[in-house]
């Protein structure tokens, strides 16, 4: 026999076991997302060039996949790549449709994306993510909603988590008082490593990255912060009390904070989140799953021009994006996938020959017309093996239909788990497996 | 402003409208596959070109795109193309993880694929596929459940349609037992055209083609064929009685039309059908809608060495693919899209002030924990459009919060279709969502 075929490098199949997980996760979500009014859109796999060339980065412009027509001349049709985030096609959508579209605009959109990454352990070329949106208001409405929106998903599955608040602005407003307004991200990574190298070795670090003392040392009460959320708080304010766009960031906050004290979510101001900084304007968001160690599993942020790149300036917005891999890794570990969750065979009909074959038919189209989730295997092959099949698909329940049971108008209905076996009727059949069956 | 942002040629968005309605059609289909134990797998949407090349014939391969990873040196990796369709992956995946699946397999495939054709009204670069298949057992009860999908889909959707049925061994005995072998396209394209250009013209379209005098005349019994399905099958097995292949086609024709005679669904003997006749061994199916003609939207057959392609031989499968855009066409002519499909917002607040929008937040929560699906509009904007924003989402209701709502704790509850409104408290207004909306 031939080699065995393989798939590229970086990409995965999806069996029967992992799709019906995956849509577990996204089925969640999507309920989650209705509730708020958020609708779905998609847009193309491939986009122009054009569209995506130098929204990345110089980095990211060398991991865009691109697409070649086999039957065009290359001088004829503008270049292609894949899609390399769902944020810059939903930028793209909006500018191109913008007068069909009803602002404020909740849209969500569920869809791979591709990036000619160095594949390896949890990065794949091709992965889903997970977008929801508001564009089109600054309210800060948006931001409590989108928290709400992590507090129900998770409650959902079942993941306790943390989210993490930042504010871009308050990181600028510091960055501006200290004198070093170039030095946000320098500022953040020194922060984020206090707890692991303390208080001198930042310090230090942060001198070797050009901050001046006295800049460092008005940097002091910020690394030194403590207390509640609005402790911290109040300490941030009163640095940043002659800074405007601090102060801005402050006042953000503290409105996001009382309008999400009723959440029973836990909710940390964490200065040291800097992601996306060089495009959030406003909150940044961070979710972290507590049981698991596996870094962000949601995250997002305010951002101000989205559609600048395009065209189309001042629309702002605010999103969030579920790591689905990760949420799927999380539940694994954790062992949260429910039971229902499958929406796998509830009984398998295994016959003896030909006769029982077309009996056990009928009686199955009796029972799918209740709603009942029935196979039958299709040929008379021998008992052992109609029932490994019923063990290896892990269908909890075997109706099996000999002669006798075609004389008797019953079947025999063998659990597979207690191995129990039961004579019934087409009606105490239905009756029993309603009844027994979790969905 | 700068041009407006495009995408390429022959690919679409799907808009929240769009996709609603292809959502409730991939749901509708995928809760019957459930009913049946089809289990839903994914594949990446690139394969290696080695997979792809060569199984599309020659005209197949100039349509695939081929995929360029700008980081990477093309001579350290190998070539890879966009999926072309969904069942050479399929054939793939079989192949490759045959270790892990347990047969009979009843998969299902619901992703998009990619064909650099022409784009034309109604022919995309990007478009989904729909695919189910058995594989594993060359049993009829595997046809007889396809065409049961097929009868409780389109009874789901509301679509009235015909299923046409051949058989690819009752085409090759016919072409054998004339004497013409390598002549059964040439004798089905000739009993198409029948009904537009008469039994002369055909006769003499098929001498042209090269069939001998013999030949035609020996034909003749076929291209008059009446009667019932039944009757149609009798007359084919008399002529086909001395041969082999012909005889085995007429069995299994009998054996389908007989398991599924209790269907309502009409099924239609045709032997015009000459779908994917390079492909398939034994019966092929294609589904047409009675009320709008636009070809078939649902179509498959039986294989015999689908995996053969990459060395595992013997391996007998059936499969159908629904054909989404199309289905989607149908249900818009025929305007059948349920009011309910849209999952879109029941009741939209809408505040005058601040304190009004605070208050209409704390609703808002306590209806979505009742499972409605609730927005608030973020702003206290000018009351106008925020009513404007309701009918363009075309939500039903809006439940109005000013001073005086507030002071009594309640909401003026506007119906948007006929302008009543009705001032409520928090449980009125529960129960007036509850029992006026349909999902």
């Amino acid at each position: 026999m031939a080699q065995k075929p393989n798939i590229p490098k970086g990409t995965r199949d999806f069996g029967p076991i992992e799709m019906a997980r995956r849509n577990y996760i996204f089925s969640t979500i999507r309920s989650v997302f209705a509730l708020y009014g958020f609708q779905q859109i998609e847009t193309p796999s491939m986009e122009l060039m054009s569209t995506l060339m130098g929204k990345y980065g110089e980095e990211g412009d060398k991991l865009l996949f691109r697409i070649q027509n086999s039957g065009e001349k290359a001088a004829e049709a503008p270049e292609k790549g894949l899609r390399y985030d769902l944020t810059v096609p939903f930028a793209r959508y909006i500018v191109q449709h913008r007068e069909e579209i009803q602002f404020p605009f909740k849209r969500y959109q569920i869809q791979p994306v591709w990036r000619a990454d160095r594949p390896q352990k949890g990065r794949y070329r091709e992965f889903y993510q997970c977008d929801v949106d508001v564009i089109g208001t600054d309210s800060l409405v948006s931001e409590l909603e989108l928290i709400q929106i992590v507090e129900e998903v998770y409650r959902r599955l079942g993941i306790r988590v943390c989210l993490h608040l930042n504010n871009r602005k308050i990181l600028a407003g510091i960055a501006e008082v200290i004198g070093a307004p170039d030095k946000i991200i320098d500022i953040t990574v020194a922060i984020d490593k206090l707890d692991k190298i303390g208080i001198e070795n930042v310090n230090k670090e942060l001198a070797e990255r050009g901050l001046t003392d006295e800049a460092i040392a008005k940097l002091q009460p910020i690394l030194a912060l403590e207390g509640s959320n609005a402790q911290k708080l109040e300490t941030i304010g009163e640095i940043l009390s002659e800074n405007e766009v601090g102060t801005k960031g402050v006042e953000e906050t503290r409105t996001i904070l009382e309008l999400a004290q009723d959440l029973t979510l836990p909710i940390e101001l964490d200065l040291t989140l800097a992601r996306g900084l060089n495009y959030y304007t406003g909150a940044i968001f961070e979710v972290k799953a507590l049981d698991v160690a596996i870094g962000s599993i949601t995250g997002g942020g305010r951002y101000d021009n989205l559609t600048g790149i395009f065209g189309l300036p001042n629309v702002s917005g605010v999103g969030i994006s579920f790591g689905a891999d990760r949420i799927y890794d999380v539940l694994t570990e954790l062992n949260l996938y429910p039971a229902s969750m499958l929406e796998s065979t509830q009984v398998l009909f295994a016959a003896f020959g030909d006769a029982e074959l077309r009996y056990a038919l009928g009686w199955a189209k009796t029972l799918r017309e209740q709603g009942l989730r029935v196979e039958v295997y299709p040929e008379p092959a021998k008992m052992k093996k109609q029932m490994g099949y019923a063990d290896a698909k892990q269908i909890p329940f075997v109706a099996i239909v000999g002669g006798n049971e075609m004389e008797s108008n019953t079947v025999m209905l063998k659990n597979m788990l207690t191995g129990e076996q039961q004579q019934l009727t087409l009606d105490q059949l239905c009756k029993t497996l309603q009844s027994n069956l979790t969905k």
